[in-house]
């Protein structure tokens, strides 16, 4: 007789869903996989022909009427429905894996929702899909950190930069993506979360931002290249780049530096251990895609989450960041956008008029 | 309704057995671990802890009689059993993975068997576990080179060697081992035949070695750092060393010169990409052990052991060349105590003889 | 018979002064030191000991009084003397190597005080110092980027940080360095305005600091680690890092990403070519301090100044870009200490009031 | 009133000469270049034009008649002239510095004219060339290594790689330079000397080798790429690699392996700081020649010696170093082209006998 598995279901096929869904189907040996739901038919058909054995949905709301047996639900769907689709499965009871970012709105629902339903479902687990949490250099270089090894963090880099994209796939995708500081900061703000302590209250952020390869983002109020400056209270501060311009590959990099030494991650980019030597040099290949770096990390993800769904335990961090996460990332895309300097004040509330920064929005958009 | 899983034993449950078991339990989706032996009870005491629903045997004769279903079997024994287990299993239509090397004899008899059976079980798989042929970089280094990148390979430079380990154990397992060239650097051996072409002839082997920290070792005819040079007929030359002196973990390491480039395999070794810095400098962490190094590649060996038993492909790699390397192995290990350059013919004889060595051999062990 | 030299004399025989006098003396082959000038009599002490043959001075005004020969003056006396005796050596017609910055205030008169002379000295040479534009790395750089290796230049990330220094140097140095922004980002901002090109314009400056080892430094309105981001007109943007904090030594790199590339200088910072294997791991170490990373380049700079001098050739670089450098450096201080975004519009002016800024400052520094 | 300079000629103004000839006229502030000898006109029409106020010879021994004043000489000739040339300027008392090697031939008979001069000009001066004892990296590992950094070093490896070359050079040297381990890997046969102690006994050497790109060079009894293996008294081995192959550039690395850690010099090679980021990947250049990785150990080595000569302090290292690097070169190019391994006695007497060898060299060239 073997252990019982956690039953789960995928909502949403695309790049990261079909991923999901394969790690849950032969990479999470506690979990099965039982269904998913797609509104796209040919994501259903891929679904048909790769994973044997589980049942196919076109719509969200009907697998989890019908999947009686659904104890956790993977939502990796497009961003703007991240948080309706994880406060149904909240509602329902279910444990909840949600891609980041919970939302593209700094009002996030999901928190609200969850809290509520603990009160009737005590076991309930719910945490967003911040992947670089489950890496095992992150974990690595903050397990030093908190070991003592540089001191007091203090300044914090981090930059998440897509490998350049010819097919104009980042401009369709920019519409509903929330930005570049919502959609490939929001890792960097997780980790300068996690580093500097979940507890850090943002006292002000700045951005500035360029259109240097696709100039057609500025319809959706995106930018191609940015920078972020991020003051928190406590004395700590930190610097983010976002791209989608790289030449070699995704080069997502940190560095956490502490009044007695720093710890860098991925500063040094490559996809494996190989080095090709050549008549122009020495050269190393970098991954060229974010799934190429952190592949182990999502597995681990799967994992883990399925683990302490079934053992009851604590999850690796709360949902309660993830909101921050949002909060800071959105005041970056705003900052971006309107050129203002946002602040905040020691409870986190914004500081300037929030009609008075609408209007600037507004105008920046026409 | 799921498909039909390869039902898997694993004979042997020490440092590799343990790590096998562990990944066809739960990481080789297609596999299913049925039963495991080993001699040692306490190491069937884990396994009933750590594998649900596996069946432990303190024989491995009587778990090859009893396990009615068995298709393959793994074997991860000490070196001296591992000719003898995989024959067996071989007589018994069972696909084999056994553990490397083949033998510590030259005169290996499990290819003879493995032909004889083939007669009977046409579709029987018998492989060598050569982890490093399953490594990401190292195939990514030789698919390269197949592509021409470096035009002909020529020069060859491998190392294995491992962390010191002061508690006195690689002194004990030398007794059994075969040597350090057959127990270590047989893998680099692999790489080169792997490199240079399965059907390369070796020329001559050379080596010299030493006890720097291990001078009991002599007492079994090894040594604890030792360099080797072999000639293969058609140009091609390789270097190799071996040790069990590294002072900041394992050190594999692999180099591929060919007439337009070279190809280098983890000469700047790393556990993860998390580099520290304090204040003696830029330090980055490297595995401690070689499963540290290789533990995908044998997860990776596992899936594709089991793939090519279950939908009869050709395995990646063919059982003489793991013959070829237990020969070279040998002869380096002779050559290491005897003092004496070995050669050999275009058709692989040796050209001195046999007497003559033995003797030299005999007088070097009193 | 020899070629005539190009009679020399120092300014200030400190940190640098020290060496620029050594690289003179004995490392310029074209260039003959005569004298040397410091209001510190122990470091006149110094000069008799290791400059054979250089006549020294107590007093500035009187070494250009009485040295009638002397054609060029290398000023490296405390920051803020240097414009003053850059103007007096400029007036008396002399070839002037001031180092950075050439002031601490946003007013530049040396360049004023240069256009004038150049009517009287059409052959004069006056160049600010800025050693990282002789440095090989960066001039490699450079210069791939001008062969069009990385597209059009589009985002820069450099930084300057120093090995903290627990003896309280960098306080009492605080009082007249003109601030962390002037004092270390002054290279970062003249390396890209060289990247980005001489004549780009600034269009806004954020910066934000904190002070994580010495809170002291608040009484001179300094902070010990800062981040500042800078807009440029014409889409390009820049990302600054300067502290006083480093653990494990000079850390000063520098990424110019554009639109088909990127270029890293020193992201992998090391002293030599040594790697040093123990059981903590691979460690290399770094330069404590900027001129053992930057050594070669200053002894360029000599040379390279003494040849223009003495063959009336073009300067590398022009005096203008370090007062843009200036301007830049003293702006990303104002907004370090007032919180304020500082907004230029396209032929360089401020756009907030100055009154209005001042205020803010001085409430900063009450 | 200045310090008296040393008076120094060159002998030769090849590739090296050259190089030699510009580092002692301008980059060493205590020495005086006042002559120059070469047998080929344009050479010292080279000489003519560059070196300004030197006088030229095109006849050696008239430069050290008619030098009176002459001092010092740096010989850079011709490899098969070095003894001789060494000899007549020791016969004349003048303080030498040979390039490597001292000689083709293993009876190097210039520490003899040194030892008889030392009664005449006790404070003469003759070391030779090995321009990588005053490299700032092996200067830094070495230190470290007599520290006691790694323990007991036991374990050598290094090796000294070409650019390949294709324009044929390699092939005419060939003819005059001793071989391929005379030229090369006399370099890491000194280093392991150095590392080892310079006491060090050698007990047997072989090698085996290969005609990878250049065929030709067999005609010279040569080969392009070569491995071999040294065994030291005293439980000390060595591995060596030369080449004439490298794609990227001049690889030269060396390995120290001690029983508590290791040492590497330039394992990573590279021509500066810079890293390019391309769609290829990340790529970094690396020196083209030899004199691109060691032209600061040059200058270096060229102010030593003059410093050792002026100050009649101790060089460097001793005479009789270079004699035993010559040896082991060509036992090693010996045992290349026979095949045999080639042992010696504990004072360093060969153990075969040199009749029968000499008849295998003799066929091995037929």
């Amino acid at each position: 007789m073997s252990s019982p598995k956690l039953k789960v279901a995928i909502a949403g096929l695309g790049r990261m869903g079909s991923r999901h869904a394969l790690h849950f189907h032969t990479m999470t040996p506690r979990a099965e996989l039982i269904a998913v739901s797609s509104p796209d038919a040919k994501e259903l058909a891929w679904a048909t022909r790769n994973l044997e054995g589980v049942r196919t949905y076109l719509d969200y709301d009907q697998m989890l009427r019908e999947e009686k047996e659904l104890q956790a639900v993977v939502i990796a769907s497009a961003t703007v429905v991240h948080a309706e689709q994880a406060i149904k499965a909240i509602k329902r009871g279910l444990h909840v894996l949600c891609e980041k970012p919970l939302s593209t709105n700094p009002e996030v629902t999901v928190v609200t929702a969850y809290r509520a339903a603990k009160t009737t479902y005590s076991k309930q687990k719910v945490i967003c899909g911040f992947s670089r949490r489950f890496d095992a250099s992150y974990r690595d270089a903050h397990q030093k950190m908190r070991s003592g090894l540089i001191g007091r963090p203090a300044v914090f880099r981090s930059q998440t930069c897509d490998k350049l994209d010819p097919s104009g796939f980042f401009v369709q995708y920019a519409q509903f993506s929330g930005g570049i500081f919502v959609d490939c900061s929001i890792h960097d703000i997780d980790l300068a979360l996690w580093f500097f302590g979940e507890d850090s209250i943002v006292k002000s952020v700045s951005a500035i931002g360029i259109t240097a390869v696709s100039p057609e983002l500025r319809k959706h109020n995106d930018r191609d290249n940015a920078l972020g400056i991020v003051e928190f209270y406590g004395g700590k501060i930190a610097q983010l780049y976002c791209s989608r311009m790289m030449a070699a590959g995704q080069e997502d990099s940190t560095e956490i530096t502490g009044t007695e030494g720093k710890l860098a991650v991925n500063t040094q980019p490559m996809s494996n251990l190989v080095n090709i030597y050549e008549s122009s040099g020495i050269r190393r290949e970098i991954p060229p895609h974010y799934y190429g770096r952190f592949r182990e990390a999502f597995i681990t993800e799967a994992n883990e989450f399925t683990a302490c769904c079934l053992d009851d335990t604590e999850p690796p961090f709360r949902l309660e960041g993830a909101v921050a996460a949002v909060k800071i990332g959105c005041a970056l895309q705003e900052s971006l956008i309107t050129g203002k300097k946002i602040e905040f004040d020691e409870i986190g509330r914004r500081v300037d008029s929030g009609a008075e920064n609408e209007t600037a929005l507004l105008t920046a958009r026409l």
